[in-house]
């Protein structure tokens, strides 16, 4: 390639690029004498160096030649950082381009404002020392290693104008979730998509380790990234000018290889999957760094990860060194005596939106438009009194979810991701309006499978949720259907999501963004044919440890709740949502009328399945989940027919936090709320989706907790009936009755004689499924009895 | 090729797959009439259908292609099933062979037990629908998909005479996990460590979807296997007799190559990474099943991946359908009039341990050794008195574990996994005798890089919890060293083992294998540095949702406990162990004596720095983790000095578990003891080092909870100092004195006053930090003022 820079530009581009390194170093060590007017002294160094050097110059590298093409093409560029811990390079350059001080005007671009950059990063009351809500132009936190990818693609669906660079470190590249989100460009379209521009950033080494990719052959790695579907531009080197020449001549090839595609792709509407350029940049870690320190390597080396001289107060040498590296960036010709950035060097980062730090689709909530939704009363299952028909929750919900999603067609704004579990959580319908979306060959007995699909299924949840995140965090809304057990997966990347919705609440320029919502399904009580491995309740126990203003936890009872809790869930803001519900064929409780009170309540008695008639009950029935409600109501059925004098109370909730402490969630009861319900004083039995002792956990402080007793599942399970699941986990009808008449005292002999009945069903149960491989019709075809009209 | 299977062998191993197929059919559907003698009738169907088609005759044609080179090299091969829902398959082998009806002799291989293991697949009192641990053969549990290669390479390691067959499933091959688990060719040793044979299965379509590898070019598809190292050879098609012939010669070049490179890698000991040979199979998914049922595509198709025909009982066709597909493979030619496999058949199965359902490494514990352990107290720390030496506990630990690895050395069955975090946890003294594994280029500047290595780093904890769980199934020890926040990323793992390690406690012939035992460090206390990203200590409440028969959690206050409990993990078996502690320079509490008694308390007094004398206290001050005991006698010290009449009892916990109820635990408690420990009335305030909630779920049954008021991460934090993050939880000595003077009764004018100078405390550190960056020395500095000689 011939060099594309003038010596002019080359020196331009360069003083930039020691510019944003020059403020790197600043903010890791610096706490007085910014520009190094005064000889560097130990006072002038801060206590406690945190940060990480290693990858900045890289990025800053990337940005500056970033800058250069958006400039040249007035492009629309965001930049995700995938090695996160470089923060100071990110911050250097919005301050830079000045997208920080308008954001943060105390950080002013002068020497007074440089030295309050300097000090804040890492600093108690100041900034984190990682890419964070805080640093302006950035959806992608530096913490977890791993989604730079995924959250680059989520950005670029439905943002055909678009073009997300995605810096990949060589760490990150090791990770699971990274190595297959490469994948993501069979899932791009073209025609109606943004572009991914992917830079990996081979720079050696990790904490104390060299990366795989970087240790592979130079024909290995061509393959590997040509086997994912790209073509690698690399640039190689460490000679700033050469490298600079490089970098730009790959950048304008890229430039013009995405124009190509996508005109080509827009012209064309059968086009096939392009093989997407990308960028493999190989440098030095800690590139320019001081090449040895105490006679060990440093640059190129993992020596140069975090900061590449300590000691700072203790070792005049390394004081020595440290000045003589940042006076190797010559600030004195890259701002003039007030501080602040000369003119012609200034003048390379484009200007207003087109700064990468200022692009709105980096604060999502700016561009975010409400979505259109149906009237969810329209979807009602009637239900003429409780328990008359059965339906399919998630069917009904999946039916009020297509649409949603004709009616936000045109917006582009919606969109459902699924690993491979769209249809088998019963969400079909949504086909009738918008397929699968894959970019690659299509066979004619494929499923609704097309270039223009919105249901992304792909069979990774990391996938899956990386997309989702980068896709909410850039505006847009969307839903995650998931099986209950294998939401886990993702375990990690929740928490990362649920810290950053967390901090930019706190912030007042990030504008709050569309809920992530979760569909968990095929969950744990209808996994008796996958068997225990695909058993596992637990992921709302992982989300109620996080900030309780971020979390809502919803167990409707049946269709018509779930309908009206979804509703609720697509206009929420800020929040994650969590959605439990059935798949499988079950009765129906309530009216539509009775639903949409219920859930805007959270919890409330069931009158009609209550026979204490007002008055203070004798014992209450708690239930929480669907299977756990018709369990508890096949309870009370038995009880109130066998037992009529005894006055039972059945409490469903459908909004977990309502139990927790109204010190803990703003959701909750007040504790005279929860002991009207409950009572004072009465025995509580409670029947519950997931491991009863989350109950307990949330109710530990209310008044009636000594009476409460919680079935739920306790690790119990394999491959056998529904009803079995309950019962080898004691939820089930038969138990529970048991468990009334363990805890209500003085109920004579005919309770004796009830329970002992209870434990004969149990075994009949047993024998039955043993021999037939099914469950017991009375099971089968139990219906409500009691009947309202 | 040629053709390497003479038309009788043709026959025959043909003949072996339509066995192994017709006995998967059977399992599936198949109630009575075993044998097909009589006209098929629905009485003879199960009523209900649960099982997994699709991917099972390509798994039986692989496992019968794999018994023919066992059989004809005298192979030690294990079997690996990445696509564990097919497991009919597994089980249909297992019986052919021999080995199901060995473990299972009312399995018998006649009529009657053929009907046997028809009737218990996936039926109420049998066995699972997935291959699981009650699978002869098996280490890989057939649940979440993602692991099969991890797996397989952590059973490879150390293992030189073994070769582990590995189906991955072109689904499975989506998961992050999977996708990089290739890389794992870069740290397998072919001249010390076992081979691994990666097959992937390519069968095209997931539960609903094509599969991504499956819909990429040739091209691309084998770019990507020989970017990540592999040299594949290809067998596609659909013709059986072809296929066949394929197989055979591929196996054979397979075989030849892997020999060749064993054996040149065992004489020159500079052996470069080989290129390692795979298998791609392509074959239909649900292969000899019927092509259309209805009229629409099962054969070829997502529509074969569970049960090819439904409605059995309502169809009278879907019935014949079925009769006409099992006959297809002419039982009579394979089964004899008693139902026992043909004889020239039965040959082609290797015999005693060479089967794969007999292989001792897939029950690893037939071949576990104990570990020689030095004595832990040889590295003990020296405290004279509490408090009067600083130490850090993982590096006190890292060289204990450094002798581990000395005295195994020999052996080879013990390996620490990190993800590149071992030294930054603190034992890099264990490089002293073992470095890292890498098996690739090799640089001067490296840290103790070596294919020799022994400690397991590559930046990803799926790959490092896979390694370990197939290093530990096979028979083997081993440590995994983890930030505690990025534990997360294998929550759903530790599932999934939790989950096989109690199921297989329950199955006489698996054999006990050693703990999975984490070191959790650079915990949520001290991420100071990097952030609140990097902070989250709930990998605990996740972990306790788990059997508690399988789970032990450890907060060891100090090195001296550390090194007592990790002494006891390593010597424990079909345990996960979870222990947190610190990596920081912090006090020690306790004399090598001292920490041994404490530890198997699990929980005590420490007499030392409470001031009841043996009466009753005013107050209990409980704590659990390093940070959190610091911190609680700081609080004690001020109290003491400030309040000396308040008798105050200092309660440490090492052991989690003791505080849950004995209805929940083993090691809990009971709740006498727990009762005089805690007192039946008085206030505790208790420091714990994850979020508070999850002490108070452990103890909710206690006597005293109402009296319980827990500190703990409560998600506040940023990048600050370190004593500021307890402060920003409410977790630090200040707030503590606060909260003993606020709940206990009647403490006069003098309480008031100190409370009102640990507030002015408080502000005094926010001011401080924010102006010096780093703690006031009176936290910095502060030792415990009490001294016992």
């Amino acid at each position: 390639m011939s060099d594309p820079l003038s010596p002019e530009e080359l020196d331009l581009i360069n003083a930039y690029w020691r510019a944003a390194n020059y403020l790197s170093i600043g903010q890791i060590y610096l706490f007085k004498n910014p520009l190094l007017k005064e000889p560097l002294h130990k006072e002038h160094v801060k206590p406690r160096l945190l940060g990480h050097w290693g990858t900045t110059p890289g990025l800053n590298f990337i940005y500056a030649h970033l800058n250069r093409i958006i400039k040249q093409h007035e492009l629309n560029v965001m930049f995700v950082t995938g090695p996160g811990h470089g923060g100071p390079g990110l911050v250097a350059n919005t301050y830079l381009e000045g997208t920080y001080t308008e954001h943060y005007p105390n950080i002013t671009q002068d020497e007074a404002g440089m030295k309050r950059l300097f000090k804040q990063f890492s600093f108690p009351g100041g900034i984190p020392s990682h890419v964070a809500p805080e640093t302006p132009g950035s959806i992608h936190e530096g913490g977890e290693l791993g989604y730079a990818l995924s959250h680059a693609y989520g950005a670029a669906f439905d943002n055909p104008g678009l073009i997300v660079a995605c810096v990949i470190g060589d760490g990150e590249a090791e990770t699971g979730p990274l190595a297959t989100s490469w994948h993501s460009n069979k899932f791009l379209n073209p025609e109606r998509d943004g572009v991914v521009l992917p830079i990996l950033h081979l720079n050696g080494y990790k904490i104390a380790n060299p990366t795989v990719l970087a240790r592979i052959s130079h024909e290995e790695l061509d393959h590997l990234l040509r086997g994912y579907g790209y073509n690698p531009y690399y640039v190689e080197g460490r000679d700033p000018e050469k490298m600079h020449q490089l970098m730009a001549a790959s950048m304008d090839h890229v430039t013009q290889e995405i124009r190509d595609i996508v005109s080509k792709a827009r012209q064309d509407p059968g086009f096939i999957r392009p093989r997407w350029p990308m960028i493999v940049l190989r440098t030095p870690k800690g590139w320019t760094c001081p090449k040895e320190v105490d006679g060990l390597p440093v640059e190129d080396s993992w020596r140069s990860h975090q900061v590449p001289l300590g000691q700072m107060h203790e070792n005049p040498e390394h004081l020595k060194l440290l000045e003589q590296w940042m006076q190797s960036y010559k600030p004195e010709e890259l701002f003039d005596e007030q501080g602040c950035l000369r003119k012609e060097i200034a003048d390379l980062a484009p200007s207003g939106e087109l700064r990468m730090g200022a692009n709105p689709h980096a604060n999502g909530g700016t561009l975010l438009k409400r979505l259109r939704l149906p009237d969810f009363r329209d979807y009602a299952v009637e239900v003429p009194y409780p328990g008359s028909v059965k339906g399919e929750a998630t069917r009904v919900q999946g039916k009020f979810i297509r649409d949603v999603m004709q009616l936000n067609l045109e917006s582009r704004n919606f969109r459902i991701f699924s690993p491979d579990e769209n249809a088998s959580n019963r969400w079909a319908n949504v086909f009738e309006v918008a397929g699968r979306g894959f970019v690659g060959e299509i066979l004619p007995t494929d499923d609704h499978l097309s270039p223009e699909g919105r249901v992304m299924e792909m069979l990774s949840e990391h996938q899956c949720q990386g997309w989702l995140e980068g896709y909410l965090l850039t505006g847009r809304h969307g839903f995650f259907n998931c099986y209950e057990a294998f939401i886990h997966i993702i375990d990690s990347m929740f928490n990362q999501h649920a810290k950053w919705l967390k901090v930019s609440k706190e912030i007042p320029w990030r504008r709050p963004i569309a809920s992530l919502n979760y569909l968990l399904s095929s969950h744990v009580w209808r996994q008796d044919h996958n068997g225990f491995s695909h058993q596992d309740p637990g992921f709302i126990d992982h989300v109620v440890n996080k900030k309780a203003e971020i979390i809502r936890v919803y167990l409707p009872p049946d269709a018509n709740c779930l309908l009206s809790i979804t509703d609720h869930c697509l206009r929420s803001r800020d929040y994650v949502n969590v959605v439990v519900a059935g798949k499988q064929p079950s009765p129906q409780w309530l009216s539509m009328e009775q639903a949409i009170k219920h859930t805007a309540a959270g919890i409330s008695i069931w009158d009609w399945a209550s026979s204490d008639q007002g008055s203070e009950p004798d014992v209450v029935l708690g239930c929480c989940g669907d299977v756990p409600t018709l369990e508890t109501l096949a309870a009370v059925d038995i009880i109130r027919q066998e037992l009529p004098e005894l006055k039972v109370r059945v409490i469903n909730v459908v909004n977990l936090m309502k139990l927790q402490s109204p010190r803990e969630h703003p959701h909750a009861l007040s504790d005279t709320d929860f002991d009207s319900l409950f009572t004072t004083n009465k025995p509580i039995i409670f029947a519950f989706h997931g491991y009863p002792w989350l109950i307990h956990r949330l109710t530990y402080r209310r008044t009636n907790h000594k009476n409460l007793h919680v079935r739920g599942y306790k690790e119990e399970g394999t491959t056998t009936t529904p009803f079995d699941m309950v019962v080898l986990n004691d939820l089930d009808r038969f138990h529970l009755v048991q468990d009334v008449i363990d805890r209500v005292p003085n109920l004579g002999a005919k309770a004796a004689y009830l329970k002992q009945a209870m434990r004969d069903k149990l075994i009949e149960h047993k024998q039955y499924i043993r021999e037939y491989g099914e469950d017991m019709p009375e099971v089968l075809n139990w219906t409500w009895s009691g009947r309202e009209e």
